[in-house]
């Protein structure tokens, strides 16, 4: 019918505007074919070499952190982890230390010379945060938290944004382009696992996103190995995946004792498996 | 084993702590048995009688929200929805008129003595929502942004919030513990559909999550059917199925012109539509 | 780009073709506007009046069955059922008594005067399954046994198919048309529940799979209540839902003594339960 | 309170129950160490050496095998696919040539020294099945499929079972317990990717059920990148990341002229993009 076939172009008109939207997003590769390597103070992320970051779930005391930090160095590599502000399930869990999390991350890094990265989640903390980190983490649980990525968008520190907990790659993309549209390209997009029905592992670890995102955008692409599995005993084999399939660079979680962790004690590498972990790599 | 056993005693003793846990939640229907009744300046949402929230997906113009006021005070109905801080998946969509639409809100509420709710998406504006709104909501893609969820608890104005796109029931409610532990307990629970592969519906309605939510929290517990759906054609079913399994309310969306609205064209009602709903309804 | 629009004028059309033939499906409301009633030896399904089956999980014993018999037909119902050929995740589970069953079935349906239900797992029971069924049911595990499903279709008894476990409304749609395009067009759709992320109950119930399966196709539809919740202070309000969307009927599982069931002791209801049940549906 | 705590320990008892249970199972590692390697009369599967297996989605015209047979032998490989009995959505689509199907698979196999592969889907062909097949396959739609499973137990012919749409990695290992239980331990296991809520890719696959499957048993474990992804562009880096994960082969399918394919059009390989894969991939 007459009817009906109008619709079918109309509907037809609307995938093209979307398809168009998609290539004429700041981060897509129709707009910018090369990739887009992203400077944390002299470390590169993005070209041909494969970066990785470790470090603590949870800042904790300077003593952890730096035992980790020196770990990092002893591996002759440049980027720290350990979060200071922690999105939590429970309101009763702990939280983080907050700034002072933050300012222990920054002595800890400038003593081995390590760029440092951390979680920010609450819009008005990012401009603090240019005082104490190299690279500033939008996490999972606020890839749609839009006000966020405009907030990051407008700092001149690179962003490191997780895929949401059920985002889709389309979203995921968008959530950058909310960031890039204030002015900062500068942004690293990390795969860390989607929630599905299977509970074997804590979250899927959707590999193929990261060609995709390769393919559809110019940024760099990390996958995080600890979330998307949830399991000590996958990050090696994950690991190894993921670099097969042309990732950027890696993110997992070092802590010198993970019994007693304060967070995520069931997924932390302690340094002697972080070293093994290491030696399997390379 | 013996070692087994241990760790098998281990893994009880921690889901009995996580139980317990739940339990001492101040939500919790096990720390305070009877229903919290919450009071929107005199309309009383979460006692026997079934109560509905209609107005357009964003606030537009005053003429827009004015004409759906008129329909909804028609219907001797007391509260009025209308988005000013719309998160949306493109930074180029329509953002929503902000505190502008707030203001507009206001005024067409107190023209028509309604109660006005519409969602705030950065801590920093709760504070100056307490001025416009008679309830602030927290939307499905904040659900984890915990920083917003703690200044609502802060706010003396009722808290409607939202079940995130892909929540369990247990994250949803120590989502409103977030907000309870910060003194608020002035909470409405909304099931607005949980992403699964189906695509035949823009998400799923979890209808038995609202069972669950009143035996397990004191709160009231609203299923929005036009978020959940995103069909038309399932507004009135999902309303009568939510109405049958006992919520506390209804919400959903009705625009004088859904075809030119400036967000969620698919799915809301126009007026007669709306007026035949609640017809049926009754 | 010319090519571009060919490249979406081309998807189009194949949406077009998609959409109409659905609307050829045999099942479809397109193909056929008015409701078809399935007639169960006298008892009829999909007019007006709401059914309801009930019966064990598993033929245990002939007492078990003749029990909750006895307390079906003291309400006045019309239909029982009780599986016998049992999927079961392990091979080492009790796979039900068979034929065995079968005759048990048979034997306290005669006994009754009930119309009796069995799932049939394997293409050649379909044939012997004749001289005791009155309804042959096809479960969600086989819902794309396509070998399955055309045999039913060869089969001159109504089918109760249930959806698949992760069946999309589309591919349960075709299912469907799998029997009915054999010439069996006496077919019970029933929605039960599907998998998602959530936990908190077995499955999610697809509540608006109901109204969607009606507008589609011209085959009652029914609830599992049972298989959806997976658990029993559930199957209430999960009814009442269901029953207010317009199904055509109601399936549970009823069990003498569900503590000592042999499958399912989880979400059975006893027969005070099931009493009760029935008082608070009517 | 005494009443919890006995419920806790009985659930206690009850996981560990369930993790003995698995212990206890035939595929399982902790029964048999070592790994199994399936001997496909003189083609080893499963020991240090990663096989490939190719071919069409189904099997159309001897000639058009045949062309596939040929590129296949040209790269040294041992494994054809290809389809007799197709399981499709619906009802019209093209359905396989069935035993037809499997003798020109046969002719191809012996002519180019290849041993064969194919899917059966009714527990009746199976035994039909011997004198044409090296390889019978249990697709992804029957893996729930309880009495195909044990018809394939029976059989002395190595099985290839292909992960359900939505099975958990748990339900995986039971469905092979199926075949084992009824004596036949030669499987091999296929992961072909899990339905989920992202619509970028056919399927989500599970990279991280590969070293899972391989702790958890003494199975060989293959990807089937054509299904998983459901696109070509990513064949190859789906490829090359479970060959780095560990898996022992790989799956996909190629087809002389994809675009005039009875089946899955959209994704199998033309033979040059086959021979740059295998190119790729050594």
């Amino acid at each position: 019918t007459v009817n009906h076939l109008f619709k079918e172009i109309f509907k037809a008109a609307k995938e093209l505007i979307e398809e168009e939207h998609l290539n004429t997003l700041l981060i897509s590769r129709q707009k910018k074919p090369n990739d887009t390597v992203v400077d944390i103070d002299g470390v590169k992320v993005g070209n041909s070499h494969q970066e990785f970051i470790f470090g603590p779930c949870s800042v904790e005391t300077y003593e952890q952190v730096d035992e980790v930090a020196q770990a990092i160095k002893a591996q002759d590599l440049s980027l720290l982890r350990g979060g200071a502000f922690k999105p939590r399930t429970s309101p009763y869990d702990f939280q983080g230390l907050g700034i002072e999390g933050l300012k222990i991350l920054k002595d800890v890094g400038e003593k081995h010379d390590l760029k440092v990265i951390s979680e920010i989640v609450n819009p008005k903390d990012i401009e603090a945060a240019h005082e104490y980190l190299d690279v500033i983490q939008i996490g999972a649980r606020n890839m749609h938290n839009f006000e966020l990525l405009k907030e990051a968008g407008r700092s001149s520190k690179p962003i490191f944004l997780k895929r949401g907990l059920s985002a889709t790659i389309n979203e995921f993309m968008n959530a950058a382009e909310y960031i890039m549209s204030q002015g900062n390209g500068q942004i690293i997009l990390c795969e860390r696992g989607i929630r599905t029905y299977e509970t074997a592992t804590r979250n899927t670890l959707d590999i193929t996103a990261v060609p995709i995102l390769k393919k559809e955008t110019h940024l760099p692409v990390f996958v995080d190995v600890t979330h998307s599995t949830g399991r000590r005993d996958l990050l090696l084999p994950a690991a190894k995946a993921a670099l097969a399939i042309g990732v950027d660079g890696i993110m997992a979680e070092v802590h010198p004792d993970p019994a007693t962790a304060l967070s995520d004690s069931q997924q932390q590498m302690d340094i002697p498996t972080f070293q093994s972990f290491m030696q399997e790599i390379k």
